[in-house]
């Protein structure tokens, strides 16, 4: 079944945001989710690629390589026609083994014919694309580390059995995750690009809507899908344009020190804070259509870039949400 | 032994028509049913589906499709002549790997012939009918997460030992739990579309019948049968056209709004309460022959499908079915 | 060495009643033997299959079949012959693996040969006879519950390394027990039919008289097996005769009503303990050679179907015996 | 080096006779030493399996058959002449593994050659020896659960990997323990047949006869062999006539009420008490060439028959040793 | 993409000299680097590497030996003509195996081929280089005890799996560590040669030249590198002149008596201390062109060389750091 | 790098004692080093052995033997030539599998050419030499038992996967441990011949004297060699005539009276503690050229061979040496 338009999502604008933007400018990095069960997290990843163009990439390579010159050696491609598939969305389940996230030997090959070949894992399929993972702080802490390295890098080395394979895996990850369940450890969180948080709607008539419309999605999926297409269209032409501004955004001297500011006053450690605030800013300016990166913009992107960097402060109980937005506040009046 | 006549069952009636619902409308999800032991919820699935029309289905293939072209491609299937077959009810040993569960590649074949080959497992097996889980809570969560995406996409997707396979996988999960022994985590229980709660019968001529159905349905089989076979044939009529009623019934926005009113009156997390509570009012609607769905529908239909995503209230301690009930008599009077 | 004889065990009578009870109608479930060490429980089971009719059984048969058309067809039985066969005792050594008890694929024909085939395990070799378990609160979870599983069903189902295979395996399961090892999950203890409980003898005759008997059996053996031969086999005469006469047994509504008080005002949970205790009644009707059952028999068999079905009672610390004891008196006066 | 003379052994009594015992009626069961290390166990079975004449066993028998015709079909014997090996005396090393003990499938011609073939472990080559094992209680206990088995059996029973061997197994099982380091279950030490306590001595004259010794065996071996040899060959005609006499010994019936009595009085569970004094009374008897078993008997091996037998009793701090002591003073005056 | 400039990292001063230390006289051995994540140490280590000139290898060599002479037998090595390969800097991941740090067997070979062939790991690979652990208080303490044991001996020996292959690897260990996270055993920290301790810059404008030089980098990054060339080039002159002088530098009795004052007084263990801080003043005053070391030199390179051999004083709260110089400053005024 | 000389071990007089005697008499067995790191523990053990002379052993002997008669059969020896090798010193790795210490199934020989061969490990090499492990207390018990056991009876017997092997396996253990990181068990102490204590040298000149040895051992390392030579070989003259005057040593009565006099006075449990000591006073009287053995030499060898023999003694806070050296002081005044 066609997924869900991203359009017709009811209200979570600051998820939708986050992932337009990572759409923009995949280099932000990873967006970890955080909230209610149940709030569409899984279908609004779904839906973002859905939203967007196909990608062109060679039939045969087993990592969506845009050229045949770009398809590993390793994979031994024959087929090197061309085709059009969907934005790939790979979903990591639970207790998935290293494995059959980075590939393996083929064990299979290797015993019966005596070849060791390098079997493709789930990075390979993510190439140009997302992936997912539902409730992230369930994963074992190493299976995380690995995605964030790769993530990060935009390419997978498998060095073991004898193997030693690389190919591009250059894919926005996304976690959704539970508080109440656990925690990452602040060196996880702070590796990824930009957090968000979702809740169940409160008021009465935004839940119907999301019923109405999920409803129709799947009672009546023709006629919705046709009614949500236009602007599901819109969106993908803007996110289009934004890729295209987006080298040719300007970044001043106050825009710099703006975002140095609001890093230092929150006491994020380290500078990724201050990087993917950056990085953020800029794909929102581009969003926008705005000539250059403003301080309105880096006031709109510091909670999600900048939430899940805070240490832990015991005499400060208001929430991280809530620590941004006073330090923006005082430091960005 | 034929197994024991749905209609026989002496009182357990929410467990009886959340099962009947299921078989109405098997995208309701999964039925969790807590309780005391020995109070004959396995009897209860295996007695439904005996009681349920046989279904057609190609004789060769490993996920019981209903035409040769619905086999999968893997399976290889040479025997395509049509057999009649009981709908199929799977159950799942305590202990089950997930291997079993999902089928894998047959070590056999690849060792012996170097063939990777795919064996079915449970899943496949489970198609089209019941999968039931004695002690749910005993089993691991990922094996619990695992059933229950399935239960809820339809397919089964295996990934891994080099092998990429997809069959579809649509059965309902019944399974069976003592709160006693130890908890599901909120995230599985949302994810289960109803739940009922059985209790050994109190009084004493229930008992009596209880037993003295027992125990002719064990030393005098055959008259049993032959009693209740009306009593069972009508039941099957009756969902029979339930089934076939469902797409034409309607709802109304009042009927939404009742839905919407109760779920956040009950604060149930997400919106999974909303669906399925929708849904089991609408098969319930169905299977009463109404035309429409009705505010009592909603109602009846509500402690089934909410009663196991209530938030704990430590300030509230009256059960969830005392809770549910109150909130309908204030919310829908 | 022959076995001990059954007669010649002394005292412990309400476990020689249990275990005769079983004898004559198996369906009554395994029995669970509480109490110390060393009184004799492995050698009362082993006496009391010596003392039963050797079983008549195709000779190749893995699961002694007592004609070549039960025995299944994986086990490809070539010798048809029919041989006379001790009543079969399995005992189940601790920290037995699952593969051993229901049988597994043959790894060796699978290596040498290339060919799936399956190598029987201790459930087919008990069929027909007896499984003893040695401190059964000492084995795992999970293989008490396959084996009280395949003891309730008659029948072992094995799934796994794409096998699919059943056969027959009717046993009476017998496990001792030390309740200060360790305690079974009240889902064990309800699938037990029968518990007894079992002390060392508290006067001196007595155990002078076990002494002497032991000593003879070990160092007299001919004259002592011969001493006892006639009262074995007045036992096994009872016993055949009973087995004869249970179908013929009526049993009234009375004795109906009997048995549900009695549960109902113990409190057992489900309706396992009805069952059990309707049918060890009826067997020790006929182990008497009662016409019907009555109050009598529900009497004498109560505190062994029910003792170990009781809840615990944080208010009541008198013990289960005493317990129902108590109940009964007040119950069936 | 030929092991240290039995005979030479300084002090230890209770030790030595234990082992005696067992030497005389091996149907005793193991002797269990607690008490400090460095004690000499190890060198007091190995000196007591030197001082037996040698048995006289198939060459080509894994199990040391006395005559090919015990030898087991799986052994597959070719060489049947007759050989005399010194009595054996096995060593369980810590850590060893089940395979090991109970032999297993000769893994590598299954491999290689696919056949099923069985290598025997190292109960078959203690049969008709010695088993010791150091430090028992840092064995792991199903391993402990095994050797008691087999050593009470007097066979090895193998059932795994699709095997179904048997070899007779008769051996005197001897372990040392040292109860600061961890206890045996009640259920373990009941198997044992005897326990002994062995101490460092304390005055120093013993201490420097045993250094003396020690070193004289060490430095002059050939003249401290030569030196001890008349007293070994003594002490094994003694053996050897008791072992010759033991089937004539009477035992009255006063002495079964001795034995009932002290047992009872101790509180000692189940019957093995009583059983295993009666033997070691009787080998006693046998061993100081009395014509019949006398309460004198009884009183010198109840301590090591019972000491390990008492339940602890809260109420009582003396030692078990101490215990025993009391009631035979008051039981058997 | 070219590694970032050595030159162009802010700040951090005692992190870049000790690396540039272990550059001069990698003997001096690894380097702990302590702090906030997100300071760039990773990058660190690269820029220094890619500093360097390059190494001339034998080309198929797996472990960049300098001749062919050098290569170990086992591996081959047929093409031995020479290549110029950039300074190797291997990066250790978490959760990485014994077996690929060292090396192993290469298991297809031996399965397929019957060879038993050594494969070698990122021990190999590093040699001649840097081996980059990041947290390395999250590694196992065996294998961070056998890299810091490979890392002061030079050579990578391997027994197992029948296996005797010895080969060079010397290298430079570098590990970085969040105190917050786990300690180090002491003895591992004392094998470390140095330590440092980084942290976030704390003044905004440091903060903007950080955030403006890697903008730079990954914006415009031909001209970034073009920029930072020439202080690049400056730098890897010095390091090469520092190495050509170390052999020549004069070592006086004075010298030897602070460095052995100053360890006394701070009470470090054993000796390591004193020779790595030699060590370490002499490459320090090869850096600085000094004919010899002198006190000063001492004073500098001993909170480096000792900060980690502490002893742990629970009187004094003051940071290793502090009491480093304090004592500094009393021994050596 | 020839090892450091053994005469130019600054101080550590203790250490070098003890293992010097274990050169002159093998049988006093293993040494135990406790104390701080980095005080020169491994390399004395290596300097012993670069010190004596080297050994004769057949080339192609995986066990060093001496003569090609005394290679074990299973080693197929086909080179008898006679070689000289260094005294083998073999370094234990933390971490070490059984399999590497004892020897195991040639695993790539039995899956290739389908034989059983016997691969040797560890101990075959350290035949005829020292074994050395940093660190005992880390390694696992059983693994210190087996290699104390090897150590004290010469022999490796391995018994397993089949294999029925021994060899000879003579050598001197050498275990370092730091009593901070957890303690051995008293069973482990015990069966340790002797036991000293190291400490980092205190006074400033000693430390400059390791450093100055230390920094010319590596900077101008033959010069050094040959500076310390003679005084190595006068050390290895006077071992020799010590083993050759070892067999002639009387010991007189009083002598034994002394030992046993001092071991029962510290109470330390069994006869090791005699045993090792006298055996130690000898090898210290033959070093010393003493014609027979004196209380001096028990004196002297008393707290090496006793101090790890103690009972604890909770009211008595002074350390093992006070202890032994009071009742030393009191016992041979």
């Amino acid at each position: 079944m066609t997924p869900f338009p991203f359009a017709a999502i009811v209200g979570q604008d600051e998820m939708k945001t986050a992932m337009v933007l990572t759409a923009i400018d995949p280099k932000i990095g990873g967006v970890l989710v955080f909230g209610d069960r149940g709030t569409g997290k899984s279908t609004a990843v779904r839906a973002l690629a859905a939203l967007l163009p196909p990608i062109r990439a060679v039939a045969g390579c087993p990592c969506n390589s845009a050229t045949p010159e770009d398809c590993p050696d390793w994979a031994q491609v024959t087929d090197t026609s061309m085709v059009d598939r969907p934005t790939p969305v790979v979903d990591l389940p639970l207790g998935v083994s290293e494995d059959r996230v980075t590939g393996a030997l083929d064990i299979e090959r290797a015993l019966t014919r005596g070849e060791k070949a390098f079997e493709a894992g789930l990075l390979a399929r993510a190439n140009r694309g997302y992936l997912y993972i539902d409730e992230v702080n369930l994963l074992e802490d190493h299976i995380v580390d690995l995605l964030l390295d790769v993530a990060q890098s935009g390419e997978n080395v498998v060095e073991r059995e004898g193997l030693s394979i690389r190919h591009p895996a250059r894919f926005v990850l996304v976690g959704s995750g539970n508080p109440e369940e656990g925690e990452l450890r602040p060196q996880l969180l702070d590796r990824f690009g930009l957090s968000v948080e979702v809740k169940s709607p409160n008021d009465i008539d935004t839940r119907i809507e999301v019923i109405r419309r999920r409803d129709a999605y799947e009672n009546d999926h023709a006629t919705f899908m046709d009614q949500w297409q236009p602007e599901d269209a819109a969106l993908r032409d803007r996110i289009l344009t934004a890729r295209a501004a987006l080298p040719e955004l300007k970044t001043s001297n106050v825009v710099l020190h703006d975002v140095a500011s609001v890093c230092l006053a929150l006491g994020s450690d380290g500078l990724r804070g201050e990087l993917t605030l950056l990085r953020a800013a800029r794909a929102l300016a581009a969003y926008e259509g705005a000539p250059d990166v403003t301080r309105d913009h880096i006031r709109a992107a510091a909670p999600m870039a900048l939430r899940h960097r805070l240490r832990r402060d015991p005499l400060d109980d208001a929430g991280s949400t809530a620590r941004v937005a006073r330090q923006l506040a005082e430091v960005l009046p």
